[in-house]
């Protein structure tokens, strides 16, 4: 990861400008399967101009004034900070709207709250990951508000919405992911053929949300890789993505398949993600228990649940399944924080020993979220970025004063 | 709501320049009965250059750094968004004072924090509106601390104070009400003999603030129209902001009285504004009960009212009350959230056809919001904010970076 | 506190010049007795600078984009607004992270939040003070981690760490308190031989931090003054800080002493500095006790600490007193907010009257405090601080636009 020069960053931006990004301007940023491979294409390209920038010390304030409306529907501290990092890079200032109360607000509310809060805003990241059916849903309701608030004259600008994070996909973390595994592996060029094992783990939690998982097989089959999905009987995603991966996989030549022991997906893989989540059909009967006020049902699910994970315990990614990689040395990835063994809670989805061996891996990783943010936001605000990223370049502001 | 040419901006500074607003500088702004026509017409001039600018791009950053303090002693999602946009168009950035707490705190208190928290603030803007007698007497308490630090040299600069709602008047709420419904009849010479209907209705909560229909009448009796409040028996307002409204219609060639049916405001209305609020004497009551922290009997007055309130459920805006209306087409206005029966409660303000017909005129109203604090900002900040105008539009800067 | 001219900030960036400020750089600020004299008066000298450019209405922001972190596992207004004051002074957006929870977070997790955090950070703030041996141990584990990401090139800047009030020191508030008294007493020079009394007093509340008291014994002794400590016994404070004050003491020509009497204290001071605190045993004890779990023992230890504080209630700051200072004219100082009796409580710290009459000084000591945080960001990120302070005061930038 050194620091791009200046001809680099004219490079990627030439780059970028050979992309069909038409569509992406004055749109929004919900699920990577929605957007071309231009699309994601461009996506990479200006993050990596934005970073080389900064890296620059060269401004990218493209917004004198504006605000970043944050939703955070579930605690978030990672991706709070992230898309704060990236609405301040590019001169917009994030105000959080506390909206946990109304989670079952009717659409009315939701389309006139949406209005009024962005008289002034530029973008809308919202997160709201705990419920199938309703994440997403939400999301869509905020953006046609948005949308027809900006045809009827009442905002002076249509905000962009991105998902942060929603019950089907996660777009910023596995497109942040996929940006590390590009830089890891020297080029998109070199990710043909490699093998991915995106696995179910154990965590002493339970219900931690499907949209990473989903995410990564939704994302990482459209790059010629083989990727293999591997959990427990039981703990299915959904099978709409599990259809999305088989198609990206079928069109860019790579594979896709599941299977039902980590040891299979670790073997010989090049890239391992091994991660908690709750089964599909639990996280739609914990939807409708919510919904329906049974909470006392609730509590009989969790046990259930948690009692079903402790039958999978050797699922965890070990120093000797680590052994099985390609070369034993396969990239660990996870989008943090990791329930890690002896660490975090007494059995886990990881080794110590594995873990701290990928610090600094998994640290870069993360690094990409608040560059990949800011690059939704250039594509969906900007007719023609390319020319607005050049104009940055030759304009050559200090982001820290220099003597 | 057409964008408006530089050339119409420049007209509206022309007219800035012809107001006497010599008394704004460096001063608060309270309730809008304490402000001469001059000066109430200053802050619709501003409040439309200010949006004229944005319109066209314009960089309206009059402040390179500096903070915007907000107090909300009630919860607000549309007015702390407002204020948080007003402070971003200027270049100042909000913090949040959490003073829920000391609702009761003493002066001295009251004094020192509003110092220690203003040492770098340009504006502080408080909303306290649920105690009668206490809101405005915060604020002031608030302006006087600050003005006293400025004169004693411990203050750099001299905080302005905008009440984001007080006890007794909303100023940012009417003002921009005001100047919806002078872009809605085409400007401020068609409003003489328009008749406005400011009208009690039914809600299922009680103790609403009473600064929306005081606010209302206060302002809008100052443009020659027929201003009616009707409420039924009990529900009145305070008796010298009758005395202010009825004042106002005098010295303006219009009228202001008060009936007790909704039937008789409705008719013949060009402007209907349904809302529930709490009885004076009601609000009165609360405050001394809280004050004395008697809750049993505040339990005991909630029931009270609620059953009183119940008497009054056809207090509603109907279909059937709207064909009273001028041509059966009066402008619905309201400071939202409504009320909807039907939709956001089972019987409520108004019916949900009505609201729904005047969904783009009720977030274009709420959408000058921003734009009037932010021009009660200017004019207490810039002793000639003609020339600052002026000079935002010749500098020309970009507020989205255009390639 | 007359507005400094621009020749009078320009001889500041010359004095600033001759100081050796090379450790500063990319460094923390953590305890005032870990930097050399130069390093204490480069504090000074650019605190007083970036005060002359503000009051000279000159833009400070030397950072077009970035954040600033602040952590306060304590309430807090005060500092709070300091560091958003100092943040914003110098174009940094403040986002709050909310440790609360984490108190007794292991250091991985702190270790991967600080890194995850910190993308875009250029400022990590953190106030922890209430548990002897947990406060600094936590700063240091935070600027450790983002140390680390730097070299690793998780980080692409180094943040700094600013410690807002540790459990050993309040390096904000004393460099404040003393950038203050050199003010009031008209320069650094005037204050050789000037008696200051830091004493215990009475207070209804217990368990206020060492950090006060350690901070000014810590401090002021480096200046030629003679410092005395009075306390009643068992209220002692750290024997290290007092050490370290009896060290400076010598090496500056000053003197320490420890007395067991406020009236010893007050004869003939200067300054008087009443303040309550904890013992150092019982601080001990209660962390001890936070650490085991053992809640109800800490009841116990609350009740036998207040108990035995009510021993002391004439050590109040009286009329009386003060008049045993020199000329009866001590300068009262108190970090604020103080226990003044009869107003903030029954019984406290101070007389009325004498807070009333030191209202002004009080309050000009308290607005130095953001210049002072401002200060040390801006030593520990620029190589050169004097040469982009000179680039400030060149480039007069507006900081509210002038017509």
């Amino acid at each position: 990861m050194a620091k791009k020069t200046k001809a680099e960053i004219r490079d990627r931006i030439a780059g970028l400008r050979k992309l069909d990004i038409s569509r992406m301007y004055l749109n929004d940023f919900f699920h990577t399967w929605k957007e071309s491979d231009d699309e994601i294409a461009a996506v990479f390209e200006v993050a990596e101009i934005l970073r080389g920038l900064r890296e620059n010390n060269i401004s990218t304030k493209v917004f004198d004034s504006g605000l970043g409306i944050s939703v955070f529907r579930d605690n978030s501290t990672r991706t709070r900070f992230s898309f704060a990092s990236a609405c301040n890079l590019l001169g917009l200032e994030v105000q959080d709207l506390d909206e946990k109360t109304s989670q079952i607000a009717h659409g009315e509310t939701v389309r006139e709250t949406a209005n009024m809060v962005s008289f002034m805003a530029d973008v809308i990241g919202i997160r709201d990951d705990m419920y199938i059916g309703k994440g997403y849903t939400y999301m869509k309701t905020v953006a046609e508000a948005v949308q027809d608030g900006f045809d009827q004259g009442v905002l002076e600008q249509r905000p962009t919405l991105v998902n942060l994070q929603c019950d089907i996909d996660h777009p910023t973390q596995s497109m942040a992911d996929m940006l590390s595994v590009i830089n890891y592996f020297g080029g998109v060029e070199n990710l043909k053929g490699k093998k991915v094992a995106m696995t179910w783990a154990y965590s002493p939690s339970y219900g931690k949300p499907l949209s990473v998982p989903q995410g990564i097989i939704g994302l990482f089959t459209r790059f010629g890789m083989d990727v293999v999905l591997a959990h427990p009987e039981g703990y299915n995603v959904m099978p709409e993505i599990e259809e999305v991966a088989a198609a990206n996989a079928a069109a860019s030549g790579g594979s896709y398949k599941r299977v039902t022991s980590m040891e299979e997906a670790f073997e010989g893989a090049d890239i391992v993600y091994p991660k908690s989540w709750a089964p599909f059909a639990v996280m739609e009967e914990r939807t409708q228990l919510v919904g329906e006020g049974r909470f006392d049902e609730l509590k009989a699910l969790e046990k259930r649940c948690l009692e079903n994970n402790a039958k999978f315990k050797d699922w965890t990614c070990t120093e000797e399944l680590m052994k099985k990689t390609k070369d034993g040395k396969a990239l660990y990835m996870h989008c943090l924080p990791a329930d890690i063994t002896g660490v975090s809670c007494k059995e886990g989805e990881v080794e110590a020993s594995v873990f701290d061996r990928y610090l600094v891996p998994l640290y870069k990783e993360a690094s990409y979220k608040p560059y990949v943010i800011a690059a939704m936001i250039m594509l969906a605000k900007f007719k023609d970025p390319a020319e607005i990223l050049e104009k940055l370049l030759n304009a050559d502001k200090d982001r820290i004063l220099e003597a």
